[in-house]
């Protein structure tokens, strides 16, 4: 098999996934469902209505923020992989079977937060990301596993040092899971924090990659 | 990192907005719906039904209009830069995020539009696209700070001059979230002509490169 | 602007156009709803709830298979064309807003095509794909024109043709529309033909091209 | 025609494909429904409909893993065709028609598996993956077909060994099939295991390609 042949395998599985990443976190507006009434409604009806709804408002943006901070990582890392092999194509697959169902448990996070199930519903959503966050740390197992050892442009210590940030991801949903037995909202502010982390790092890379 | 490394890069962005912007304008469709009745209905009463929904199809029209716009204007700007950075990766996420969601406000409007809610559903709409022409506005910022100087294939003249048309986006959605406050199909008006200047104006520039 | 920007430039319209054609098939599927019943359903409920759903099968099936042989004359045309400039941009905005839309005619025809408003149902669908193919003819036209003359690669003679050729859809859709007055079906059988015809022809002109 | 534009019209089967599977098995989430309530809901409540719901978890992930498969074996074959004639291209639609309407039998199995229609259901969910099969099988007797001989990197011997292999996809979901007469879930298990045996053989082969 020649190398471009390789080139065209690798860009084939980025549009894939970025075609599952894209539609995923588009359908979430699914879950923002315009207020209808049995009869002409007034200002201040609709108002109520939007502003019951805010928990909606808040789980798409996070779940939004999340995916894309996840989808970020994944670009720049398989951007640098240069042969798709078993193991990465299935590991790529449930990381994807996982990120497509994202409007889900967020649509569920959304329905129940102020509600007796708020702190199972925290849990779940947690539960959730926790999985997403586990395959991709199977995502990058695969790529470090000896079948890519030449056909990734990673050194060593690099995919040493992902691999110990991606460790990360699964900590934090763990320990937002654990607070959703305390309380639905502080997990669900340990989720955002998790983000809010992400990105200043993400962007402090950047634009170490970039001096 | 090698160029050919920052080229596929940027391809990949593009992909991704391009997946999330043309995903969001087929999902609009979902707010057109097929009139239902629970007895066989005869035709007067399905080109009533048809009727009614006329704000629906208005409303789709006009955001899969200034989407598509927006687009063009996008794809215009990031094809002609060489590198992405932490910066322009959020500014564009905020960009996407806002995008997805314009089936929201689309079906918000067409809802409530010839009802007493119609002016507060007109400044939504427009308070809407105003958001997502700030955003358009920060993707432009990342671009040109400072970390990008000699990653796109702008002049400090050209980049000035594509800032200060892109604050007319801003102060437009801005006239028509005041006109709302007076009536509801004026702001509309406001958005729409909005988008026939920029139509006309894209067709122009795009004359002008050829010659 | 170098060649190499152009060339990048009609890859990302193709890439947003395809990406428009294909959720918007895709979408279509959404049409198709499994029966629900307020009680444990026998088998033969539920076979018939099936058959009584068969005109959404054969409904979604027409659309489906109109708009892949409209992709694969795009696509056809599109790859041929280096240069994307301001009249073919939106003649190809407006053909993908009709496209984008196809779930709703086909949904409505669906709905009411073995009911009194069937004629009207089938006189509204055939309305669609004509004005589907009339922007089709309109993208061809913003291709022929004169700021393209050096940027394309058909010869006069080819696109002339392939203007003569494409006169035949909306005349083939007006048929539908004007039998749609007398019997739904017989419309319906007229796009069905349409397509019959033009994939024959595809193929055709695909083994001939190779020769 | 060049071999450069050969590539291109490739490329772009290839994406509309891709955007065709990705967005399909996306659109499966749309079957897992958040359980609402009329009054605030317990947690036992809310834990009881989830449990109820397992059904439909069963089936996304049955036809994602499924479809995902079928996805893998097509790019792998798709990116060693340098040329698409008419006959592919249409073989290749009907694929795509079959698997853009993949949300509607997982639905109706999600729906009816644990009720006295169950069997209908698994002999539909099979029939209907016997149907795409039977479809992928028709793509590969397209690139078989004489027109392609020159315009594929496949000897005589691969595609023959190809073709061997993709007949065990149509029987074992014609076993599943017939299984469904005696049991629906035996039905769905055969399912399952024809999915775990492709996995495990594709992840063999892609070993082997690499040694």
């Amino acid at each position: 098999v020649s190398n471009s042949g390789h080139e065209r395998e690798t860009q084939r599985v980025e549009a894939f996934s970025d075609g599952v990443f894209a539609f995923a976190v588009t359908l979430l507006v699914l879950d923002l469902v315009v207020p209808r009434f049995d009869h002409v409604a007034t200002v201040p009806e609709v108002l109520s209505a939007l502003r019951q709804d805010a928990p909606a408002y808040v789980a798409l943006s996070l779940t939004f923020a999340t995916i894309y901070i996840l989808w970020v990582a994944h670009h720049g890392i398989l951007r640098r992989v240069h042969h798709v092999d078993g193991s990465l194509l299935y590991a790529n697959g449930l990381l994807l079977l996982l990120v497509s169902t994202c409007p889900f448990p967020t649509a569920f996070l959304a329905e129940f937060v102020d509600q007796p199930a708020g702190r199972l519903a925290a849990a779940m959503y947690s539960a959730y990301f926790l999985a997403v966050h586990l395959a991709f740390n199977l995502v990058l197992a695969a790529i470090q596993g000896g079948h890519h050892r030449a056909a990734h442009g990673f050194s060593d210590l690099e995919i040493a040092a992902l691999r110990r940030r991606a460790r990360f991801g699964p900590l934090a949903f763990l320990g937002a899971m654990l607070a959703a037995a305390w309380n639905a909202w502080v997990s669900v502010a340990i989720c955002a924090g998790y983000w809010g982390i992400l990105a200043y790092r993400s962007i402090q890379r950047h634009r170490h990659v970039e001096e």
